[in-house]
């Protein structure tokens, strides 16, 4: 397969919010559509915790993305119409440099003496890709889950920087439900013995921690609501039972384990724990002298769209509601849609029935 | 300290629902206030997961218990008019027999030779208790949490022998988030290297996955609305800080340690495997042709109250509302107490204001 990933050599040194500089960095990132003369039709998506650059199929790639049914020709973020860029997140291991990536002074790759990593640093890498190709003002910024807080660090340090923004099951800054659980993940990781201090290598793997880890994510991305429906207390047929002690029985059970089988190996642990950490680090308030409202009116944008859904149990509505009043505070005209999805905070990726026709109509009234 | 404990020998053998059964078995129990001579006015508490026996202080025993401030003279459950027991679950290491008891067949401890556990084990072997005190009917049964379940598993099999129930954050069975938590909360055990398929011993006991079990137990035992308000994004002091990488620094993950720390080498792991897994498969549908209702229709008893929190994400209100509906079509006279306190599925233990006078006026008006 194609790999459509394009490579952006950020600046040299890179100042990280948090004190130190990268040096020699880069993030992978992908487009759909064309960009106009006037660069005046470019929307940036900044992505959950996990996702690579890959939100939809392109000619180079032609594999489902991550948000496959909402990019492309003819659907709700129009690729006939808009110039879509993906950026992977600075310190993920999709593409771009981060903690698993080779530190050029030491040869090796960096690990835990990787800089600490925020949110404003991610939202200050993309915007790099941004300006090196050549965009002065985005028509739209989409920030989904962690992106959206990400979304929200890019708007409030560079102003002028965009004209709209879309803002999608996320939150100005972690509750410490958000913060408890996150914490309880990267625990799991860092007590597992091969994790060592984050010196683990691919024959010893913290695969048991990255793997409850896995799980609980999944446990508070969805809802229970959802899978009343969907698993009850549904057994799985005697054959698919592990012989093992307490091994698992429901279809719930075998469910988390496949989404675990998906992700661990298949995500870098250091990574991990770093995105984890600056999604809990990430505060609104910081730049409103400690009100998430004031800070959210220091934002200069036209319009805004905020989305949420009511079985979101680490990013709750009431979270969405902040970010739209004090976008409206800060004179942006607001949309805000609190939708009843069943899915919990993964809504965003598979309630397109919902979710769709709400951002593409957003766009559609985009003059 | 004096002991309240008292022991209460099982019939030997003591068959077990799933198959098996105990020889020389017993159960721990304590009690309160004083038996009437025609033995009506009995009340008996079925417990939590977690707790013992002691459920409130006493004559042997002045420690408070976890029942402390609903126990007593003039208390809630008011122990000048009612006789009180409370019982250790069968397969609990607090005075009861259960895994880490030892097996009279080997001489050593059971562990995962121990007979499979279910709830209906727990119910039977504190209705066990209640008959040796001489007791034919209990004038009330109060259950919570994983209690509340096993008190529908000892209405079920043992009609005739409660006259009213008083049902506690609970639920008729377990829904696949409950299950999803409480399996996760099993594999951080079972994946500790030192649980070694349950031959763990003190030297190497699976501190990690029973502080990661305990840690998720507590956040879904409270909710995000009290957290919210009590700890907001509150850091830690800098030296009391951990100085690894990753480290705890909010006000919430030192609460969670302070939680695991008080119950990582108090339980022992085994027995909470057993527990946990008896929780997962309590279900009334199972005596009812595959319906909760049905099941629920099935119990004979004159009166209910049946209360819970809007804030519970483990035992979610509409169970509660289940199962009082099912008690009034089963003929029973129910009171339905729908609580909006901000603790979530703990709030029994700690909205004594709201749960106080509740349960002590249902009590109150029993003739």
């Amino acid at each position: 397969m194609a790999d459509a990933r394009r490579y952006h050599d950020l600046p040299s040194p890179f100042a990280m919010k948090r004190g130190g500089a990268l040096h020699g960095a880069h993030v992978a990132y992908e487009t759909w559509g064309t960009l106009d003369d006037d660069a005046g039709n470019a929307i940036l998506i900044l992505t959950g915790l996990s996702p690579s650059a890959h939100a939809a199929s392109n000619a180079d790639d032609p594999s489902d993305g991550w948000w496959e049914a909402m990019i492309g020709p003819g659907k709700p973020i129009d690729t006939d119409r808009w110039f879509v860029i993906c950026v992977n997140a600075l310190g993920s291991d999709k593409g771009s440099t981060g903690p698993a990536s080779i530190n050029p002074a030491t040869g090796e790759p960096y690990r835990l003496d990787f800089p600490e990593l925020t949110l404003e640093d991610v939202a200050n890498a993309a915007h790099s890709v941004v300006q090196g190709l050549g965009i002065e003002c985005l028509a739209c910024l989409i920030g989904c889950s962690m992106g959206g807080m990400a979304a929200l660090g890019y708007m409030l340090q560079h102003p002028g920087a965009v004209r709209t923004h879309v803002s999608v099951d996320t939150a100005p800054q972690a509750q410490p439900f958000a913060i408890a659980i996150r914490s309880l993940q990267r625990e799991a990781i860092r007590l597992d013995r091969n994790w060592d201090h984050g010196r683990y290598s691919d024959d010893a793997y913290p695969e048991r921690g990255m793997s409850i880890a896995r799980k609980l994510g999944v446990i508070t991305y969805r809802s229970a609501m959802e899978w009343n429906g969907r698993f009850a207390r549904i057994r799985l047929d005697s054959e698919e039972r592990p012989g093992n002690p307490f091994g698992f029985e429901f279809q719930v059970e075998s469910y988390l384990q496949a989404h675990a089988r998906k992700f661990v190996r298949h995500f870098d642990p250091n990574c991990y724990l770093y995105l984890s950490r600056a999604s809990d680090w990430f505060d609104v308030a910081e730049y409103g002298d400690g009100s998430v409202h004031e800070g959210l009116k220091r934002i200069r944008i036209e319009r805004a769209m905020v989305i949420g859904v009511s079985t979101d149990i680490l990013f709750p509505l009431e979270q969405q509601e902040q970010i739209a009043k004090g976008l409206e505070a800060a004179g942006a005209q607001v949309e805000f849609v609190a939708l009843d999805s069943p899915q919990g905070h993964d809504a965003f990726l598979v309630d397109i029935e919902h979710y769709g026709p709400a951002i593409g109509g957003f766009l559609d009234r985009l003059d």
